[in-house]
């Protein structure tokens, strides 16, 4: 059963996809399916013996291009509609123990192309009106398989959180004619006790409202609504920028640092209306609200939407500036 | 540092109480905050040598009637605010070791006593426009306390997640000049596919676009807006109803299944308008989606706020009643 559902007591879209429930699940590594498919081992799911960098449909996906018919009938009070769109999966390296951090600068560089390429490709499509990059590291959120891998999901709406941002950059713009993420890039450049590194026109902060103690954003500090419109000294930014930030995370408390990092960007449903507010940005929540003690989302969070925070954003940042520092040195 | 910062990118306020860092984590059974003071032992936050429930002010509050100054100023861009409001502790029971289900039925009548009174004294508070009794049960969803006890949230203004609740609810009403939750409950009983129990006039179901697996939502089949609109009739059920579920989840696995659970009521600003279309109801949200395996929060549901789920409503809803019949029997 693949099918989304319309919840009215929420506004919101659920997707379901049962069949994921029995999707592979941690393998040992002998048998993982990003790795490349050589002689001595059997096939995997990507049919080369070796790779860079290689994407591919996810196997087990929440949206697909041609979803089956939903398995309830829709109603007026309960809307029901197909699972269209893609789940992509971008494997970074053919390497099944290395983590972003191990990336060089040139493979970082071609995974930002990487995502450009694909991003443009997908939002051509007419059933999807979100692209969203991402990357779930590690156990802690969830990761099923340790070969270093991000995501791709084209969505058929513009999901809660992006829309909620969307809303958020109207009304700014509304009262001051101005791109809200434009704002927070200069008011952040020019006080710089949030900033935790800058690079080639990009910037890396922590917010000053973090929901998660060590989130950290990132955006270009001049307008651009997504990754194709970035030329070449802006992707090297962004490669170099999102090497930096994972450098200070693992050298924070000396282990990989579990994330969800996600690129969010304008809506692909064709609306130019988008462009003058959707400032291209990146996410990153990190679970950790120390090296042993993870920042759960409970009653407050989860059933409030009301994030309560135990770091100060100003502290987070300082921590990820000592970590950097200790990791050039 | 407490405060309240707002979030212009995504029009959400974010609270900081960074000396909740340092709150009591997972102590011995010997040092429990919440169990009686006895003469064998130390004093604890309960000064009475036995009690049956008791409710006081949290140690570590996230909101406080007279909180300290922000530390940061505001500005345009960024606005901030004191942390007021109210943070409250229930302990359910004297007897450490007990859960939710371990509570005989004339304790949990009392339970829903407590919540309603305490929900409609904090109502009466200017500074508070939204009160929310909730329960984190189990280390899964962050519980740093084993003692049976939850907790009510008195918030400063109506939370992201209740607030999108009552923007559904209000445009429902526009549409069709009912309450969304009459409608989904007729619904609901209707079809008793998705019906978990019933008593008293309350209805307990897996909703049609569950978040979670094995999400209940439970709510009077007439419309009532807060706890203490409910007679004693209602009260029982409410009682009744939720011990079953528990007994439900704790019977599906054969373990006390981790939840978050969480009343949502018409907000306490002194609008009447929100009376008809806020409908009292219970989200109860399990971290599960099998025995061994959790649904994990991850980029679509963070940093998308788009919700994959791999069970299917009405199977989750089989599961829940064939656990009942076994507990049961």
């Amino acid at each position: 059963m693949t099918e989304r559902r319309y919840d009215p007591t929420t506004g919101e879209w659920v997707t379901f996809a049962t069949h994921r429930q029995n999707r592979t699940y941690k393998p040992a590594d002998d048998f993982c399916p990003l790795c490349p498919s050589r002689a001595d081992g059997g096939p995997t799911e990507v049919p080369y013996p070796s790779f860079e960098v290689v994407t591919f449909d996810n196997r087990f996906p929440s949206f697909s291009p041609a979803p089956p018919e939903p398995a309830v009938p829709a109603s007026v009070l309960y809307p029901v509609e197909p699972a269209v769109g893609r789940c992509e999966v971008v494997v970074y390296s053919e390497d099944h123990h290395a983590t972003f951090a191990d990336l060089d600068a040139e493979r970082v560089r071609m995974l930002v192309d990487v995502w450009a390429d694909r991003w443009e490709i997908l939002a051509t499509e007419q059933s999807i009106r979100y692209v969203m990059p991402f990357e779930n590291r590690g156990s802690t959120v969830g990761t099923t398989l340790s070969h270093p891998h991000g995501q791709i999901y084209g969505y058929p709406e513009i999901p809660t959180r992006p829309r909620q941002e969307l809303a958020a950059a109207a009304a700014h713009h509304r009262s001051t004619g101005r791109c809200v993420y434009c704002d927070v890039a200069a008011n952040e450049v020019a006080s710089g006790e949030r900033v935790v590194a800058r690079a080639g026109g990009w910037l890396a902060w922590v917010p000053f409202s973090a929901r998660f103690p060590y989130e950290v954003r990132m955006a270009p500090t001049s307008h651009h609504s997504c990754l194709p419109e970035l030329d070449d000294p802006a992707r090297d930014g962004l490669a170099e920028l999102l090497s930096t930030v994972v450098a200070a995370y693992d050298a924070m408390w000396g282990f990989p640092l579990p994330y969800v990092m996600a690129f969010h960007s304008r809506p692909t449903d064709g609306s130019g209306e988008w462009d003058p507010i959707s400032h291209l940005h990146v996410e990153i929540d990190p679970p950790n609200r120390s090296a042993d003690k993870l920042k759960y989302l409970a009653g407050s969070e989860l059933a409030g939407g009301a994030f309560v925070t135990d770091v100060a954003p100003e502290a987070a940042a300082a921590d990820l500036r000592r970590a950097l520092r200790r990791a050039a040195s």
